[in-house]
């Protein structure tokens, strides 16, 4: 296998930005929709960035996404808002519903804001993410974009992966963020492990006799499980009532496969809640209090063989640095995919050389 | 083994508030959390109901709870309040709690509110399903007395198994109720394990070399595992941030372990969130669309040897009906214990004959 081809942020921002403007989307939105998929790239969350580029182009130009959307608050409250996405790019009503929790939550302490009618809007962190800036926490939940986990004991795939994302701000140490599905692996990963023609561990799958299924390649046999047997479950049901069916979103059956189906509007639903710690008390003295669990942490004596304790977020906070230095890793295969992808746009390669 | 003994939930009910009112405790105050033992054990939440008793009452004794506090909010804006819990019991803090944060949701849409000095409240469920009765959803986050898991990799044990809790309104199903430590087995579960003589399945605890323990009488060698490995680590330490540190409340090395120590304050941190699904569209499409949801999950192809397929809370809701037709199962060595404590306490036994 090559070596993966490293690239600059801004470059990889900006063909993005350039991909999406040559199938017809506003200038200003694709901007933002670049430095999105770029910051995801960033941080290693590389199964929701430009990987997704030609699956989004494709969805465009099959007609199932809204380029001129009006995003709109259709409901509002002094503690929540809900939002029409009209079937915009999900990166830009998830933008748009983060900015207005953060500026409730500045009156109201905490806000939650609702999307439906939005799409898929990569990595769930990115907007969790967005009310550190203002010392603020962010809590994300989100129904997934295909049914992959059934309920417990059942063989019906009628949930998703349905993740949930925190971020806390600490003082002198990086914030803490997680980032998780509900199921004990992310399709994302069967479908790598299956790239590499490599087995997948036990109790990431089972197949319709309930047995452990290990060849990823025989995916489709079989149905993810989810964390911690029925309490993942009970989860995943749970954001997705709360991302989906609150905000009149697609959930369980109505759930469109968008690997299957590029042309039908998804209506995803997602929410984030914004919580202001200076509501509660000082806010310096929050911060502090959160390094001292974060350094306690990574005190902690340790299982022979393991050589550090992490919190959430931290590998993701020290590869955003290193490849902010050194430039964002893209694997040889997808490279050549962007190629194809830039001639058939006609634009400029992100490949430099 | 004998069998257990069946009492009517009215005769629990006040059994356990003349126990309270026995050692001090106002008698409005004593009925409030006589009510709410007596609700969790008719639900089937046994590790937190009645059988806590005795530990409750040896803690009054030890001046642990402020019998006479002065429970007051000490933070508020339009979508969040904190409540002080000047150290009384947990359940009178966190009723007020949810109280509060239902009237607050009415006019915000969603309301959180946290409580800081407070106390041990039992399980987590009993305040997530408040809001249900105002046809609204809760959810609840808590810090747990005492603390039994490591960060991922570490042997420290510096969190709690921290629960979850959910309660979403249907139309004519049940509610869905979920209640989940964040560890793969809740700490009580083992010490029932040890009781029994039975052997942990793998995966419940290791050792401090890192390997499976399934002796759970060896249970203080080891530590709890959280459910799905580093992302249950994870979800425990997020709620042990929005549940206890945002609210000034213990959390990490603060935590008092309630089992050995009867007398210091907990400073005991809970959060609870009310939100008003009308506040987001017509109230009973919502509760027809969750009807939706449970009907197809249900309705799910079962793994063979599956009898069943259940939404989270359905169990506890049949065993409520149940146990509030033909009475609560009190264990017999339990009601050994309460027939004791009754003696010492001069009150009427909760045995009947």
């Amino acid at each position: 296998m090559s070596e993966p081809v490293r690239v600059d942020l801004a470059r990889l921002r900006y063909f993005v930005a350039s991909a999406f403007e040559a199938v017809g989307m506003p200038a200003a939105d694709a901007r933002i929709v670049g430095t999105l998929m770029a910051e995801a790239d960033l941080q290693g969350s590389d199964g929701h960035g430009v990987i997704r580029l030609p699956q989004y182009v494709k969805r465009i130009r099959a007609g199932g996404v809204n380029l001129q959307p009006n995003i709109q608050v259709i409901r509002e409250r002094a503690g929540m808002a809900l939002i029409h996405g009209d079937n915009a790019m999900g990166h830009l009503v998830m933008k748009r519903a983060a900015e207005l929790a953060i500026e409730k939550a500045r009156d109201a302490g905490v806000a939650w804001v609702g999307a439906q009618w939005s799409n898929h809007a990569g990595p769930a962190s990115l907007y969790a993410k967005m009310p550190l800036a203002h010392d603020m926490i962010g809590l994300y939940f989100a129904v997934g974009n295909a049914n992959h986990l059934p309920p417990w004991g059942g063989l019906d795939m009628l949930l998703s992966t349905n993740p949930i994302a925190a971020a806390i701000p600490a003082g002198e140490e990086p914030p803490i963020v997680l980032d998780m599905a509900t199921t004990v692996a992310a399709y994302g990963k069967v479908k790598a492990k299956a790239q590499r023609g490599e087995l997948m561990p036990e109790g990431w799958m089972i197949d319709r006799e309930g047995k452990p299924l290990t060849d990823p390649k025989r995916a489709n046999e079989g149905v993810l499980l989810p964390i911690g047997g029925y309490k993942g479950y009970g989860l995943a049901l749970v954001v997705g009532l709360i991302a989906g069916t609150l905000n009149r979103a697609a959930m369980g059956k109505d759930v469109i496969d968008f690997n299957a189906d590029a042309a039908s509007p998804t209506n995803t639903g997602q929410a984030i809640v914004a919580i202001d710690p200076s509501a509660f008390g000082d806010i310096g003295e929050f911060k502090k209090a959160v390094d001292t669990v974060i350094r306690d942490l990574h005190a902690s004596e340790r299982i022979p063989g393991v050589d550090r304790i992490r919190v959430p977020g931290e590998r993701s906070h020290e590869l955003a640095a290193q490849q902010r230095a050194s430039g964002i890793a893209i694997a040889a295969a997808l490279m050549q995919t962007l190629d194809r992808l830039a001639e058939e746009l006609e634009i400029a390669p992100l490949r430099t050389n």
